[in-house]
């Protein structure tokens, strides 16, 4: 069970405030109590806060690793943000993310084995999103061939199904607890799944229970990782108890509090 | 999505004393709740309130068909007990339940078609409750195949793989999983998979937060169907929004409402 922090990010109004007048401390209290809520990850995007995203994604990247030690996803779609943030980072780091396009894929490869960082590979290329299960699959398994021929071990990688919107494609989650069902027959040990969790319920009544029954699903599909908002307990607490089930902790009535302190 | 109240069971106090008593006004009100709640089936079992159970059988199916028409579940595991209370069934009834064993099939099979009745299967038979996936599944097409054979429709059919509580063998529940997931390959179309919930977290802290987690979990592999105790409302919202995301349900903002409805 890998929880990556969501909200350092600058899509929140605080965060894109704090960016803007380099006020460390709303940063560093987000990233104290994510990772008392059991965030493994710190995710960390500067948003729209700035024109300057490589000096704002520094910053934020400094000023995270002054309030804790939890290891960094470096969020950026843009390679040169990703690589700003990925030398000032002093643990081992989380790239998020690359997609299936050959070039990308490549030039994100060698970043993440030069910094020795796990990477997230969206299930997307020049074509956009796939709506379809084969096609989705198809594509994690060109990331997982490219991380492997390129010396990334397969363990490093997170495949990213990508969630949308249930109001807007209400066929979608159906089809990527599919997708990953095989993303986990892939390779032994296979990859990684993660998936950016809050979209699925973006402009949707019901936003936590709608995430959480998804995450649980999902768990069982195999996904062991996700970009959560981990102060939402019910949701925390829902995903500890699918890993119990599943025997991936051990059952004892204390069992939620058992995950927590670990 | 059918849900099937467990609560008109002569192992809970209430209707024990009821039945000894033979006092109607739990047991209907227990009906009538229970239909408001969602139920679409009322399990009916005489527990252990008394010796002559075929008369407390058709006691307490009378009782319930005059406060409401929900169809009935005849829940024991005694034949001449299960035939005395689909005999006053007056509505289309299921039966709850048989194993694999072939004589006890054969007759159970007889019964159903002759009331038109649902049937619930036990994946069980002479050997006890299986612990591996291979022999529940195994047992479940011996119980498909049984009923095509003898006439009874597969879509009558209910197999139960039989939840134990994870405290007891933490092993069990994700192997079920699985189960289910090649029960719904079993025929095309296939059985219902049908679960008795609560056994999962018997003697357990949290048994709410595990019960509706296994169920949206068990949602996700192919149950459509579950002896559950529909007064605990997170778990019905739980079960309809794991509906929704497989996209059984229609979106809208009101779907829990929308669901409830129905």
């Amino acid at each position: 069970m890998i929880a990556v922090g969501e909200r350092i990010n600058g899509m929140f109004t605080d965060v894109k405030q704090a960016i803007q007048e380099q006020d460390k401390s709303v940063v560093q209290e987000l990233a104290r109590l994510q990772t008392e809520a059991g965030a493994s990850y710190l995710d960390v995007n500067v948003g729209t806060a700035t024109a300057d995203k490589v000096a704002a994604m520094r910053w934020l990247v400094e000023t995270v690793q002054e309030a804790v030690d939890t290891p960094i996803a470096v969020d950026s779609q843009n390679l040169d943000v990703t690589r700003a943030g990925l030398e000032v980072c002093e643990n081992q780091a989380m790239i998020n993310s690359t997609q299936g396009h050959p070039e990308k894929l490549e030039a994100y490869i060698g970043l993440a084995v030069e910094h020795d960082a796990d990477l997230v590979g969206l299930t997307m290329d020049a074509r956009g999103v796939p709506q379809d299960v084969n096609t989705r699959v198809e594509i994690a398994a060109t990331l997982a061939s490219a991380a492997m021929e390129k010396g990334l071990d397969v363990q490093r990688l997170f495949i990213d199904p990508i969630v949308i919107p249930v109001n807007v494609a209400q066929d979608q989650p159906g089809k990527i607890l599919e997708v990953m069902q095989q993303i986990r027959m892939l390779s032994d040990p296979p990859p990684h799944i993660i998936v950016g969790l809050s979209n699925l319920s973006q402009s949707s009544k019901e936003r936590p229970l709608i995430n959480r029954t998804f995450l649980v699903m999902a768990a069982a599909a195999g996904l062991d990782s996700a970009i959560v908002d981990v102060f939402d307990r019910e949701l925390m607490d829902a995903w500890i108890t699918a890993e119990m089930i599943l025997n991936k902790h051990i059952y004892s009535d204390s069992f939620l509090a058992a995950a927590r302190r670990r």
